[in-house]
């Protein structure tokens, strides 16, 4: 591979924002850390692999669930210090199995809920 | 307004990560940051306002380049640290003059431009 994971710029923490897109509904599902280690499994392996600040370890997305994420694509963006990943999703993305982490929208001024949990 | 911006989670700069996606397209534009003055402006102008970490002031989107984001909808993501606005963007929504800042892909290990800068 010759691409440069020490190419992209990290934040203080060593980590750097990925944002992952649905393939075929062109959703954002979520957004989550990456390191360079987690970056350099999620282009081996195809399986999108994120760090996990809580637990302070690498989480595959799915590996508990199976609601994994396969990569599909993996792009950079200008400043180096952002990653977008499109994937093909299984299930829901979100822990509380809505498809997308981001169901909750600001409306007139009100929080409003826009997307159900999945059956 | 009812929605508390003191009720996001922010790092330790007092920041929140910012993606704006084209309510058109889907295309993912952008990421950037938003503080908590960032947000109540973008909620109440409709137009689209970061917090530029690099001049650490407010960045009207398209003030200056009149690459314009005019909010369409605000979602905050599960865990209250990240947002997702969908936005009718004017022309280009990255500096390099591309409709968006992700225009370089990895694949197969080697990095790909996968978008030109528009006309």
């Amino acid at each position: 591979m010759n691409f440069d994971t020490g190419s992209l710029t990290y934040d203080d923490k060593g980590l750097i924002p990925a944002i992952a897109q649905d393939v075929e509904t062109g959703d954002v599902l979520m957004m989550a850390w990456m390191n360079a280690e987690a970056i350099r499994r999620t282009l081996e392996t195809g399986r999108v692999t994120y760090w996990s600040r809580s637990r302070q370890a690498f989480w595959v997305k799915g590996e508990t669930s199976g609601h994994v994420q396969e990569m599909v694509d993996f792009r950079v963006d200008c400043d180096r210090d952002c990653l977008l990943l499109t994937v093909r999703q299984s299930g829901p993305a979100c822990h509380t199995h809505r498809r997308s982490c981001f169901y909750t929208a600001v409306r007139g001024g009100d929080e409003v809920e826009i997307l159900a949990p999945m059956a």
